[in-house]
């Protein structure tokens, strides 16, 4: 058997768990770590570890997370899916399975993700969106919003974007699509970039809602960018509200 | 200080719950009885009772319970809501607070009901889907659930859309909106009725679910109405996927 290079897609409600990334700390439940122990188990490999293209944060959700592995198996590569199922808590699914080349890597080759954000405005609370949306009473204008979303397509430095003390080579990234988008009383923010900085979605979302709250004119939008100052910025949105939607590759 | 009935509207994710209705065994957690336990921290009163509208079942959800409460209190009846939600775990909600006449009965006096039944109809399972609706892969035919939707609607014996062994006088309904709703990958159900036997809405579900699978023909829907026959209907759809969304009364 030859060893093949797989890349899965995973979808999962990150509630319960303290973010993607593994950690050493055996009751430290994290999606990694519950992944690999499925994917051992399944592929019967107690050394098997898979890659993860993005480290999402405690409570923060995905449905296109990304992760490698490489394995010698039998089992078809598109039964995966249904194959890890039994392994996985009903919170954790792995949706995709695709044979890609030895040298792909899911961080180093993404060209694009897509986050959604989504806050849950009206009146009153709403307790199945809890775990899912940010609440937000006073109405957003979500016109406002759009206009304010404007400033943050293209290159631009996202200094005042970023978490303090995040360690990078550069903040600059390109962001090809920012819009916002009302159902009833759900209101979502999509926002598409070449990469992102730690919290930096969350900030983004911190800001457009402080737009749709009248604190921040929109037109303040492209000035807050400019200053490459945390501190002009919104404040950091909570995790529960962001979703990693798509992770795009040239796949040839 | 005079005794008021204070009428309570109730959002609740029914996932942790055995249902509504408080039960004996103080180790079974249901929604009437968090709710009971801070009513009774607010207002000092351990004896105090509450009288709910409806008795949903383990796992379903509400945005418009109701229940009623008789109390002597200072706080301003549109202040409880506020008031309670220290007393309250995040997944029940009191929305909102009104005074009624002592003769008001939440169950008597309730007019119609609305409920909402949710799938997640996608090739994949959503993670964060699966606590709040069903999971269909196969594509639902919106437009032949509509059709067999309009069986369900004016006055009927509902026998056949019955659990087995619920004691009731009369299996009479009338049903005065039912129709489907597709958004994406999710499809909703939406049934107002004067009133509802048990497992009603559920059975209801699974049979539109079988008819937009294109298991039971639309034009079937009728006959097994008039059939009387639970056999001849389909299956009770999963609790997660329900949701008591409204309940109606002639308020002066």
């Amino acid at each position: 058997m030859d060893l093949k290079r797989i890349l899965l897609t995973i979808a999962y409600d990150g509630t319960r768990y303290s973010g993607w990334q593994k950690q050493k700390n055996p009751e430290v439940i994290t999606v990694e770590g519950e992944l690999t122990k499925a994917l051992r188990q399944l592929f019967k490999n107690p050394e098997l570890e898979c890659i993860g293209a993005s480290r999402t944060d405690a409570g923060v959700h995905a449905l296109g997370q990304r992760a490698v592995i490489d394995v010698e198996t039998t089992i078809p590569v598109e039964k995966i899916p249904l194959a890890i199922r039994s392994f996985l808590p009903t919170d954790i699914v792995v949706t995709k399975a695709e044979k890609v080349s030895g040298g792909f890597h899911p961080r180093f080759d993404c060209v694009k993700k897509t986050y959604e954000y989504r806050f849950w405005n009206a009146p009153v609370k709403n307790p199945k969106e809890r775990l899912y949306s940010a609440y937000v009473q006073k109405p957003l204008d979500i016109d406002k919003m759009n206009e304010g979303a404007k400033a943050f397509l293209g290159t631009h430095d996202f200094a005042a974007f970023c978490a303090a003390g995040a360690q990078v080579s550069t903040t600059v990234r390109t962001i090809s699509d920012c819009h916002v988008e009302r159902q009833g009383e759900s209101v979502r923010i999509l926002v598409t970039g070449d990469g992102f900085l730690y919290n930096m979605v969350r900030i983004i979302a911190g800001t457009l809602m402080a737009v749709g709250m009248g604190k921040i004119p929109p037109e303040h939008v492209a000035g807050i960018i400019e200053s490459k100052d945390r501190a002009k910025a919104g404040q950091t949105a909570e995790p529960q509200g962001l979703t990693l939607m798509e992770i795009f590759y040239d796949l040839p």
